[in-house]
């Protein structure tokens, strides 16, 4: 059978070592992962069929995770882990949509492993742990207690590996080369949707040496009126001979991600545009000259406001945010925010998208930097310049 | 401002009055709504912002639905709802994954509107409602009481409307076109990912008298060895010149979208192999032949099953589902499954994926049929043939 692991053994084990440490600390003896990204992280699976229950158990008392999720998706789950076949447990189709809780199945597992009276952790605020999943959890264990433990692997993702940094820079490669792409195709008169085309096609094709895959959100291409909305949806209407096109999008590659935005103006902007574009990629600079192991996300954040107010801009929404691997609905790992408040200290390894978008009264801009955090200061992990493009 | 509504405004008043009704019928005061699809069936909304907490709330003794989500994205509700402005309610950043909760915010808006001893209907089972939400409303209106009110509304949008199913059909004809052109690249020596790649392009290029938009999953492309698993992640290998390519994409149109399978084999297929894609079709078309207004969901299947066991066949997972109008992770409404034991009796305007594909020990087919059901049977939603195509 095809084997598709994407990380040496020992990275896994060193991984769930990490997991089980922390699991001790807070008295848990059992971890059930409902997160994709946090699956995939702990036994390399990767398959799109999270959107049915699905989950991975960590035991303190067991030596592997076990996957449990659908039956027919067993065979992704043999072929993408290192699991061995008895800690691959998929239910019956009839546990999918129906008056029948996979949670129940999820819980006799449990039992199975570590007994009743335990302590579970489990991801409270995750997209996929849904009211419901808990409720049918709380009942289908009476005696066990349970423990609010979301982001408990996030935290552990947020210093990336040495090969997980490898995969960010081919994402950032595939990135760079999806918004040359807009840059070339985007003119007058070519329909919104043909450029979205374009750049969708470059994601997968990503670059002769390797493919892109799907990512967490579709790209944001905010066209004229609508560059001051961070997240509409593009339309199909022709391109205007002078407009402003913001365009976030996103290089997966295994499931790594790197978002990068730019703003591209078709037609000359005006003089007061073309300024805020300098505004907007000096302060860029100034925060990204801040990003030196041991200073704190915050500081990060205020040296590129600094920078605004002193030309008189505020931005009100956050600086950025920490990210890596990821699955649909969004990359962001919920951990580290670039921002005031946030007091976690920058270590090397750590990745972000220096998210410097500002979306005012009557015009937004997206010029951003993804990057990693060096034993110095930060590597880019795209490469184009940080500039208005002007078609 | 520029305005993106879909819809007549009358139908937005009959969706409101179907839903505000079954919620009089539970002895519902409020529903907060946390899928985005309902929210968009409702008043229209779209953008993809609902990765950070964002609710709809229907009031009973309040005329126009509210929105509330994160403040970049007001501007998204202005653009795309009949809202009017003070039923538009954007939290501040601080609120984005931080320790205060948005579900406060929520609340002070519920009170606001009907107080605090109300009864609430909430969606347990909704991918955007967490059970972290669930907590922290029952913290922040410990005076109302809960319900679960999961798929209300999705039980009323099962019926589409004569404007929805319109929508579907430009849906079902940028399935077809991304389809042919998936056939017309793949051959032996292009990559995975450069047929996922052309693939894509044609899922936003549309056709030329309208675009399409991003899909509520991934496209599945399995090929050769992982053709047996039905969600598996392409890959960059070269195709090989014997090999079976299983195909499952989505044509989406303003968010309606259309499902189909079909199984390209690079190279002749093995005799048994045509003989299992006969058998497919067959029981295809005997299912679709099942399709009248007044049977039962479950007769359809049968037909189908019957059909499949006469050769010695059996499927394990449903037959299909409705689907319509979505967003990630997933279109299924989670309502209708063509399976043993579902008897919702099937009505005009209804819309399923016959989800034909099996997944056998050791190899798989795909060949499917999205339809709405009609005044006298169906109609078939994609006019690609019904057969395995051959490279």
């Amino acid at each position: 059978m095809k084997q598709e692991l994407r990380f040496e053994r020992s990275e896994f084990t060193h991984r769930l070592d990490a997991v089980k440490k922390e699991m001790k600390a807070r008295s848990l003896d059992v971890l059930l992962l409902s997160e994709p990204s946090n699956a995939n992280y702990l036994t390399g699976y990767d398959a799109y069929s999270f959107y049915v229950p699905q989950m991975v158990v960590v035991a303190l008392n067991h030596n592997e995770p076990v996957w449990i999720g659908r039956g027919q998706d067993g065979i992704s789950a043999s072929m993408t882990t290192y699991l061995s076949k008895n800690n691959i447990r998929p239910f019956p189709d009839v546990f999918v949509q129906s008056a029948l809780s996979p949670y129940d199945f999820v819980a006799e597992i449990v039992k199975e492993i570590c007994g009743e009276r335990v302590r579970i952790g489990v991801e409270m605020g995750g997209y996929y742990y849904s009211a419901r999943a808990h409720a049918d959890l709380l009942k289908a264990l009476p005696r066990a207690s349970f423990t609010d433990a979301d982001l408990l692997v996030n935290w552990i993702r947020l210093v990336k590996s040495p090969a997980e940094i490898a995969l960010m820079r081919e994402a950032g490669q595939i990135a760079d080369a999806m918004m040359y792409r807009a840059i070339e195709i985007a003119a007058p008169g070519v329909r919104e949707c043909d450029v979205a085309a374009a750049v969708y096609h470059q994601m997968m094709a990503g670059t002769p040496a390797f493919g892109g895959s799907y990512t967490c959100s579709p790209i944001y291409l905010c066209v004229g009126e609508k560059a001051i909305a961070p997240h509409a949806a593009w339309s199909d209407d022709p391109l205007e001979e002078r407009t402003v096109v913001n365009l976030e999008l996103f290089g997966n590659r295994h499931r790594y991600q790197v978002n990068l935005a730019r703003t591209i103006c078709i037609g000359s902007p005006s003089q007061k545009y073309q300024k805020l574009a300098d505004v907007v990629v000096e302060s860029l600079e100034a925060g990204l000259d801040a990003v030196i192991p041991g200073k704190t996300a915050e500081q990060v954040h205020a040296a590129f406001a600094r920078n605004l107010a002193k030309h008189g801009y505020e931005k009100d929404s956050r600086l950025g945010y920490s990210l890596g691997l990821g699955y649909p609905p969004a990359v962001g790992e919920k951990t580290v925010s670039l921002r005031k408040g946030d007091q976690t200290v920058l270590r090397p390894g750590m990745c972000f998208h220096m998210m410097s978008g500002l979306w005012l009264e009557n015009e937004g801009i997206t010029i951003t930097q993804p990057f990693v955090v060096t034993e110095t200061g930060y590597e880019a992990l795209t490469k184009i310049p940080r500039q208005l493009f002007i078609k």
